[in-house]
């Protein structure tokens, strides 16, 4: 009833909207969680600014702070909070006085609690505009709550406070949104039953940061410029960082249970990089073109690893989360408080380029930035006395996108001089004078082209204003957040019994924290210092040497992961040996699970393995077009070959696909296959074959009692699988013990058994095959791992 | 008569050694040219140099100067030399003094001049030995005369000057050695027909230098260091560097027929790559495995094309020209006085690391270094503050072999303290106290561990010491001479009618001769600001749009480079388009030359191409294996597969080769090929097909008067070609008709005068078959340049 007057009050003051330029509607704005932190901090004010900007914009405001607390208590703490409303220092102290005034007499304060709350409230809403005769326009529901209590908020709002059919709803989402993929999934899915994906507005504060917002419309209006470079062969890096002073004290219930990569790596950090690699869409302002060329980015990310990232947490967190959480003395965290992490992206822009996320808290120094380094590809003829008086070409080229504290205390845009002068908008950015002497990253201020926003605004003022304007662009759809967690999940869940560098804090830090990239992933420089926070595990060396020996042949066996590195590093020795002594490496693969990781490795890590000169056979194919997912030769391309640089004549899939049929034997494509390797293999002895041993005592695709490949002269053969597909195609067991080496790889605990039998077995090659394994003058050597060695 | 006395005098002497000492044998050093500039300059220092240091050795020496001056006028030429030679700082004055003293003593002038003399000199020196009872260990003979010469002189030296058996002869030899390939081949196979490889030592000075001479040593010594870090993935860049101040004033007769490149970057600068590139011997003293290495590393660069280097010439050498040479006032010189190459090697180690090279005169200062930079790898946490304080991994990585003048005006080697400290040999390398306030390659002297020589010695004297200890690893080999011109000779014949870039020399050249990088090659950074030696040609403005059809269909006209660029992206939107509709892009592409550039393009600037989700089609191909240089899709493959990642299933190249044998009608490769045509092209109608001419009017492989192809419902045929390799299998016309697009490419004025015929004929394809092109429902677009079209 309070609220009726004073609508009625101040729509009819003078220097004010008359009803008739209302004529757009009213928008009910409601707070959830009006009197918490952030409310307190940054979302009052945003409203406030809001209606500041809005008031003549042909929208009536109302504003409804609702908490759980009852009527009295909660008017009191929301109206103390609303009285210290900051007037901007753009605004004329006058017309801000007025404007305060009314925003305060259009706020109220409800107790949401009970259906019936939701149900009253709406009453409110519906009685106001009908004794107004106003139009509904929309609602705003802005939700600032912790994420267990979403679930019922939402019911509550979908059942019993959406506007009528004409006027729109928009919910308001805060972080977190989930801790991994799955938790993500399942809230997104319950919200999803209440609201359609056009009402949600899911927040990332970083989205309002004047200069991440920048970043989209900088590439857009820069396009001249940018579209040259924008890419591997000009951008030597990219860092996106955001370091903070402060540490978790006091907020360690929560930071426990998140950590640095979900707190600022998954959501802000991602969301700049996302900016930055994102194909740039015809129009940079349509939120579902900004949002396919997103989702398309994030298909691009190579996927991330235990050592794509560095972890480290400051030392006093266990003791503040041991007091705040009241956990036993030796209670031992293991969430990382820092993370520095090394990403790929894997499109034709981008590879190559090292893209370095970084944060953590406790650290020297308060700022955020991401920076874009470009290469040096000039030569300055003149001495360096001389070079430097210009703006050479031999200067570092960058652009960075500043986005507040730290030298500069200013959101910014900067763009090395030597590379262009930007474009930018010039209502909202202008060019900073800068302070001759400061520094930024490595060159004096006047290095650069320097844009400052005109008015600074709180990432969150931005929002809600977004918010208003519908802007989806500036909010993370449902989709964009699955994408987001999709990428992060696998890492987290590979770390989570990561040690972590301990690091004491502030400068003090020194270099403890620098970290390298090193073959893909990332290491910190330093050698580990001081204790680490590590689960024990049984270590390789408890178990190196067990034996050496495996059915009178060499035994290389360590924990998986490392067993393959051996093995991968084996395989470029003999490659590059046979490349040195013929010019030429024959390497058969065969299928299965475990060369996958096999393969991801040799792609990843061996730079210098001579593909130009190998030859890629299989060992064996199952009877299925080349493209099926069931088929060993798209996996092995999927993995291995369309990420390094074999000629397409080197490429020797098996020809199971003749004549558009599968294994037809009249096709003749066993022969076919044989008559290549006589045509290119020296002796039809290849340089390698690397096998794998199915639970049966299978190898290749020769199985037990098999008709066909055990025995005889034929050399390629088709044979019949116990397991679907049936169908097989297969080298038989008199050419592989042709060759000069075979490695055979045996991974996991499922293959205990079988290892078992074959260390006391002899040759019985119809019993199991993988038993008549015996190159006639080649080397045999098994790569067995401790799980499947020792069970 | 004189020598003898002399020689016994010395022998005796008692601070000298005896005879019995000498037991080594006599060394007889001729110095042809002895009156000469070298000679006065550099060479007899250093043979006095050698005699100072082998004075103990157990060998006595003479020292013969020759010249084809007269006994008399050349003697008193060549004492008054003598007389002036220096006492080295190291070297006590007083028995530098009493050496000084025999080294006169044991130096004789002879006019060498006709057969009779150099059959005198023989007899003079058996005699002299005869006479001592001296053993003949052996004669050096030190070519300091102009090349023209050197057939005459060692045609006398086999015929009359040879040692007794058991005894070596060592011919030294200075540059030029040549021009190019041809004149180096004919020199060194004059030089061959009288003297043994072993025998020659072709000098190049730089080889003395004491920083370049080292560079192997330290790779050697240093291996545990630079083993991982001596390769693509950790050096950014090198650059090899001499540059001058002085210009070529009164030595324009020499230097208008070398010019910079063949006077300093064939021979100095390039052995100074090699040292550097080269893989590492075990053994680096071995002459004859380091030769090996060096033949292998010369191998791996990539040839040198017209837009690898950029050339300039300082404004005043055009007058110096004239004046000296007598030339007209009109005449232009084309000689460069300035260069920068960039130079790609293409073995693992090194693809895609730039070195380059930079050498002029007249330039800002004199220096000359060999710098590798490293790759910065590392994210420093801290800020830049406390960053640069210590040693930290975030600062320039770089080695340098600094060969001498510049700021710090010594050889030097330094290595960035944050990479490693190298192991230097103690006895001839120490470390250097810096001066704190010096800069070099932006860091300050204290950044680095320095070392430089104990003893500074000049190139000629380490040369000359290392001719007498038979050192053949410090000289040039035939071979390796001639691997040299071969690699530069292409370049030389490409750039003799290039522009220069005029330069004032000095300082003043200001920016004006940096140049950076461009997708693997070099352009200057400035836009030409003054006139060019640069013949007058058309503009493409001039042109533009002055016809916008041809043959009743669109066309697209520009110079060759743009039109290239046009049609890249025209093809890149199709693309995209078909992907956007169909999910994938249908591309059949053509052979020939044209197409080449058009790869190149496509695989270096169209990052953006859904290459994922294109099938690459051949239209044509010949009967050849696909791996042989004139199959299509072997260029195809060389120019754009390798670069991009197309699905290796997505890749068809024509069934040409099956069953180890071509194009035999009863393979029914032509069947195969319209089948997997049939099973993944909807319709047969592929999304766009590329086309050429030519000259004759064929396309694809369709010929005039073709038997097969130009009609009928065969969709792939074999045809025949009026030139080698004749039989050819290629896409039908009514084929090529049912495309949704064709884009057909005409470039150079080799085909003006077919497209003028084109322009003026009607549809005749059995005449010339690209006048039958005519899609039934699809696009046709003509791209061609203005050679093409305006001759």
């Amino acid at each position: 009833k309070m609220l009726k007057r004073v609508l009625c009050t101040v729509l009819f003051m003078g220097a004010l909207p008359s009803l008739a330029e209302v004529s757009q509607g009213h928008i009910s704005v409601v707070l959830l969680g009006a009197t918490g932190d952030l409310a307190k901090k940054y979302l009052w004010q945003g409203l406030f600014q809001l209606y500041m900007d809005q008031v003549s914009s042909g929208h009536s405001f109302t504003f409804h702070g609702a908490a759980l607390t009852a009527l009295e208590p909660g008017q009191r703490l929301m109206f103390d909070v609303l009285k210290k409303l900051a007037c901007p220092p753009d605004e004329s102290p006058n017309r801000c006085a007025v404007l305060k005034d009314q925003f305060l007499k259009l706020s109220q304060y409800h107790q949401l609690k009970t259906a019936e709350n939701y149900t009253m409230l709406n009453r409110e809403i519906e009685t106001l505009l009908r004794q107004e005769g106003l139009k509904e326009a929309g609602r705003i529901f802005y939700f600032s709550v912790p994420p267990f209590a979403y679930t019922e908020i939402a019911r509550h709002i979908n059942s019993s406070c959406r506007p009528p059919p004409g006027a729109w709803l928009r919910v308001v989402l805060e972080k977190p949104f989930g801790h991994d993929l799955e938790s993500a999934q399942q809230l997104a899915a319950e919200l999803t039953s209440f609201f359609r994906e056009e009402e949600m507005y899911r927040v990332d504060h970083y989205l309002g940061k004047q200069a991440v917002a920048h970043i989209l419309p900088f590439r857009d209006q820069n396009r001249q410029f940018l579209d040259p470079i924008w890419n591997r062969h000009h951008v030597e890096r990219v860092e996106i960082v955001l370091k903070e002073t402060v540490d978790a004290k006091g907020r360690t219930s929560f930071y426990e249970q998140y950590g640095v990569i979900r707190d600022v790596l998954q959501n802000h950090l991602t969301e700049a990089l996302m900016f930055l690699t994102m194909e740039l869409p015809a129009n940079v302002s349509r939120a579902e073109e900004v949002l396919q060329c997103k989702l398309q980015a994030f298909q691009s990310l190579r996927g991330l690893e235990k050592n794509s990232a560095v972890l480290g947490q400051y030392q006093a967190y266990a003791s503040q989360v041991q007091e705040e959480l009241q956990k036993a003395q030796d209670y031992v965290s293991t969430t990382p408080t820092f993370a520095g992490v090394l990403i790929h992206s894997d499109n034709l822009r981008w590879e190559g380029v090292p893209f370095l996320l970084a944060s953590g808290k406790a650290l020297d120094e308060r700022v955020g930035y991401v920076r874009v380094l470009f290469k040096n590809r000039a030569y300055c003829t003149q001495s360096e006395t001389l070079r430097d008086a210009g703006h050479s070409q031999c200067k570092a080229k960058q652009i960075i996108f500043y986005i507040g504290h730290g030298a500069l205390n200013t959101p910014a845009v900067l763009v090395s001089r030597n590379l262009f002068r930007p474009v930018m908008p010039e209502g909202s950015w202008r060019e900073a004078v800068g302070q001759s002497d400061l520094h930024i990253f490595g060159q004096p201020l006047s290095d650069y082209y320097v844009y400052s926003p005109v008015k600074e605004r709180d990432a969150y003022s931005v929002l809600i204003s977004n918010i208003y304007h519908a802007r989806k662009d500036f909010f993370i759809t449902t989709e964009n957040l699955l994408a987001s967690w999709g990428f992060w999940t696998p890492l987290l869940d590979s770390i989570s019994h990561q040690p972590l560098r301990l690091y004491p804090g502030g400068v003090e830090n020194q270099h403890l924290l620098d970290f390298e990239m090193v073959s893909g992933e990332v290491a910190f420089t330093l050698a580990e210092p001081v204790e680490l926070l590590n689960p024990n595990r049984l270590m390789p060396s408890d178990f190196r040497t067990i034996q050496s020996k495996f059915r009178q042949s060499p035994l290389v066996s360590a924990w998986s992961e490392d067993l393959i590195s051996l093995l991968a590093s084996d395989i470029e020795k003999t490659a590059s040996r046979s490349v040195a002594h013929s010019g030429q490496f024959h390497l058969a693969l065969s299928g299965g699970s475990s060369p996958v990781v096999l393969f991801q490795r040799l792609a990843r890590h061996h730079y210098a393995f001579p593909w130009k000169h190998t030859h890629i056979w299989l060992v064996d194919e199952r009877c299925v077009p080349l493209t099926d997912t069931e088929s060993n030769f798209f996996s092995l391309h999927n993995h291995l070959l369309q990420s390094v640089r074999v000629p397409y004549f080197n490429v020797h899939p098996m020809p199971v696909h003749l004549n558009q049929r599968l294994c037809v034997e009249e096709d003749r494509g066993t022969e076919l296959y044989a008559k290549e390797i006589m045509a290119l293999v020296a002796n039809a002895s290849f340089d390698l074959v690397l096998l794998g041993v199915g639970t049966d005592g299978h190898t290749a695709s020769l199985f037990p009692q098999s008709e066909n490949g055990l025995e005889g002269a034929q050399t390629v053969v088709l044979t019949e699988s116990p397991v679907k597909p049936h169908q097989r195609m297969s080298l038989s067991l008199p050419l592989i013990n042709k060759a000069r080496q075979v490695f055979v790889l045996v991974l996991g605990k499922g293959k205990h058994d079988i290892t078992t039998l074959l260390s006391r077995v002899g040759h019985e090659p119809r019993k199991w095959p993988i038993s008549g394994v015996s190159p006639s003058s080649g080397q045999l050597v098994w790569y067995v791992d401790y799980e499947a060695l020792l069970g």
